[in-house]
């Protein structure tokens, strides 16, 4: 059964120890998750320089609390963190992990400078510590599905792949950048692309601009089309202007078929009369669209930490998915496309 | 966010001690949900006289553990009980909760005899505990809003209503007796049509049969219609010879348009080839399409008992749909339309 | 190619000569469609006792007119006669043209008094005519592809089946008669039940009623199930009330999976806001939704004709369903279930 | 009535005569459906060098015959023209007719060479006579209807458009050259992306390859994305290796909602087992799909020729539609975003 289960046999099974670092939205989200849907492990210590934060979260998760992550690192209880904090700082934490021997669940992006990156995966290898990207689509019943029966063969060699993830108009995030939709958005239409076609991409072209006038610098809505080692084609739709909902798609052309993923809906209710036929439309945001992926991923994770086998999404996804999209921020901002050997080169 | 919070201002929220009566599938599922996706009750108890069952759940949950429900009921910090015994035992339970002044959610349906019915209703009334009856079907998601939009009048005049019920070919139940469908099925489709359609049944005709042969007593696969004072039509399919899934739709014909609840699906992924589209079916098991449902009735309920409000289903919703079910098994056993008024006298 | 080809080796087909009789709304449409959709027959003559209609009719389709069906009957070009006029003058009509050696195209119903019904097939049979009986949507892709899913064993055997048909609000038709809804419409979908299921019905129960204020005397919504030897149930819904369009469709769940019918649509365009996603209703009237049946069953009945076979809608199958429309007349009006030997012994 | 009707009042309304020039697929296609479906007009003549196809052609339509165009130009009876030969014969047919004073109805695309091209324009200017391109799918019920919705505002500004064409697995063309995809089965989306955006092309981009071994020059799929003045994107996939039909689809992200065009389907039968619900897949071909709007590009033409308004796809809709083709070649030849002024200063 999917529910919460809190079944006998767990008491037996031992209950890995996780250390949150970062508690902002995405960090307080993995928190409560692991507190009530993941009985495999539990959230012993959380570490934010923002105590106002990080102290009702510990409460809540009867957790210790951290003003710093080394601290964190240094409790015997930690057996593996969740990294949760701004992109920037991922690379200094994973590699913080490795010196300890934490294992290591990071968020998207893995980092940010691809030379960081590069340092920091070898380090993640000498150390042999556990690293699992948060590309949490990937366990998403839907898209993991789809994955499943492209590489199975259901519709033949993928000739192309189209991904929508168009979100609502909401909030504009302090400090955006020009670019910073390919890093925070089509990060995960970039790993799903290459993880679903399974072929290295080589080159970008990303289209779009400020189509709404109040948002001046990062483009609100783009199309990235990338070109695959098989030959095959990745068009990816993103845009913050949504107004239908929490649109996210994904649609694969093979040469035996055609696989496609649809919305979820937040109910099956439909209406008709003389004006049509009125259906539920997406999701209204990530939250409910992608809550159980969320706590797959972990879940998954937790099992590579405790039964010693491999992350499926490795810090080599990571940096796969975070140099595609700083081909795609080149492309927009030259309007040209871009192979991915100018930015591997980099 | 609808996950599993632990939210800081609970702590200052009380939270309701309940006692669970029968550790059966439904005692069960009832225990691990408070557990784990309800935050303002707990299980502080649990009785049944199968101790081999109530141990193990009793130390998964923490509650502790009694033989017998009159124990239980004594329990100081036991507010309010939750019945999921078999069905003969309801209004017994119901009565001693009501001397001992604890509220009671009780599993459907309310009890077996229509006189004993009554009387425990009385005895509820008297002791003036809250009494919820367990139509969780009432609290989906779907079917909830599309009840709410014809209340609102979004279809005018509902003049027919359509409720199919297909169950997957399970084990067989033990001791069924020839008409136990309709107390156990029907009778979730009785009280929907009941709730939608916002009157009360006049007369009931129930055909169908015994279409698998190794099935011999009670009927696999029956239609009920059913005609209310309103002048509207319900009709209802049950079976129990489902082969895709656990198919659970609605559908409201009214003056002014129509409402559909179609089911809900496991995943989104449709595959197209030169044989056709294939998507989901429904999902398999009540236990996947109707899980938020049995949380959020407890959830209502327990705010009935803590912000001292009535439920949204009645002892008296709980007597009129069985009073329909014993109309559905004599008008089958009887191959004639029954009218309400024939059973009500009884 | 499913267009209207005329094509090089039509030349050499004999093409069929037909005599329309009734130039009402259905004559019209059947006179128009064989003019422009069927190469392999026309219409040499029309008789109808109204001159102001048949006049212009048989100028458009270049045929000669007749005052009356005899003189139509007598004319050497006509090989076979549509009938298309009030359904208590078929029977009259049939035997006429029995007599004069045409084969007969007649809507439904057969006719109106089961006796007489009875005597023209006899007549029929003796006179060696081929009769088809308007059951245009038995030739629909549709529903005529579901029918021969169910009886290729797709779904297994056929435990229920569920038609709707409910009709956009319309002019009230002259002279309705309390029933007449059955004779009218539930007709047909008492034919597609039994055509579907491939059994006997022996029993009827018509639940319904005026529901719209203004409609005094025939029911405008109705509800009938139909028991069959088989042991399924048929549910059949109708009503004149319809807001949402021409509301056709087939459901039918069998021991091995369930087959469907939605409805055809005007257009493909969908519209996502943020009040949902609206699609298009059914189509708006008859003519729409089954324009190509109508040709279809004509080019069936001519390929019946011109090749000596028999035709796939024959005259038992329009008795059949007559009785069975009766049976619902009657247990309407006394409300309750009906025997079909009641009828039969009538 | 949306039939092929034959009403009374058509026989006072002129008759326009067309002359048909080309009796290969798709001057056949033309043919019998003026023949069947359009009243307002007849074809009165056809020319084809292939005696062969012409002969039969005309003894079927009634029409007369001619060798060449020439002489069927000097036909007092021909009103206008439809031309349905080799793409590389357009612009001498049409200037042959501007200098006949004779309308033309003229199919995808206008002609082969800009320049020749630019002239024929100027003579069809100077002649006054109509022109019309066969740009059929403005005339198809859902895609006229998604434009005009956009165009009506019902979603606000439109930011990108995605259009599908996949085509069946074909019988390869004789004699294709490295880029006929783009002339022959782009430019239907490359129109209709113009013509929802309402907006002039700036680039295009076109990527993709031979992707099945055995077809070797020309590519069989392609991704091809196009820059609007407006700021909007579009992209569009074609490809002739599809396997689950004839697949056609557009979907427009606007500033206020999206508007999608699902494919037609040949039937409504849907089936559900315990491996899933199977729909029909798109309409096999385009004659199934595109069958109607066939008919209503003829019978728009007829009444701008009969009615002298000016056609609703005019000749620089023709021209622009080329344009765009030839810089997708030059695109996918040179593996590079092509901008369209480099393509009309060629």
């Amino acid at each position: 059964m999917n529910f919460c289960a809190v079944s006998g046999s767990d008491k037996e099974r031992a209950v890995v120890g996780l250390g949150l670092v970062g508690v902002g939205r995405m960090g307080a989200l993995h928190g409560h998750l692991v507190a009530s849907r993941l009985e495999t492990a539990r959230i012993v210590a959380v570490a934010d320089p923002e105590e106002t934060l990080a102290a009702p979260l510990s409460e809540e998760l009867g957790s210790k609390v951290y003003g710093d992550a080394s601290a964190l690192l240094r409790d015997p209880e930690v057996e593996a963190i969740i990294i949760a904090t701004p992109p920037r700082t991922h690379c200094v934490l994973i590699k913080a992990a490795a010196a300890a021997g934490k294992h290591v669940f990071c968020e998207k992006p893995i980092g940010w400078d691809l030379s960081e990156i590069d340092e920091t995966l070898a380090e993640v290898e000498r150390s042999q510590i556990k690293l699992q990207i948060g590309f949490n689509r990937r366990f998403d019943a839907s898209f993991g599905k789809a994955q499943k029966m492209v590489a199975a063969g259901k519709i033949g060699t993928p000739l192309s792949v189209h991904l929508i993830g168009w979100d609502p108009i909401a909030e504009r995030p302090r400090g955006r950048e020009d670019g910073d939709i390919f890093l925070d958005t089509t990060i995960h239409d970039l790993d799903m692309a290459r993880f679903v076609l399974n072929s290295e991409p080589t080159s970008v072209y990303a289209q779009g601009g400020v189509m709404a006038e109040e948002r001046l610098d990062d483009p609100d809505t783009v199309v990235t089309t990338v070109r695959f080692e098989s030959g095959a084609t990745a068009v990816i739709d993103n845009s913050r202007l949504s107004t239908h909902g929490y649109d996210q798609r994904l649609e694969v052309f093979g040469a035996e078929g055609i696989l496609a993923v649809a919305n979820e809906q937040p109910h099956r209710v439909s209406a008709a009369s003389a004006s049509g036929v009125v259906d539920a439309g997406p999701q209204p945001f990530f939250t409910e669209r992608y809550l159980d992926s969320y706590v797959e991923e972990l879940r998954s994770f937790v099992e590579c930490v405790s039964g010693d086998r491999e992350p499926e999404v490795t810090g080599r996804d990571g940096r796969a998915a975070t140099a595609m999209a700083w081909a795609c921020v080149r492309s927009y901002r030259e309007s040209r496309p871009v192979e991915l050997s100018e930015i591997d080169g980099a």
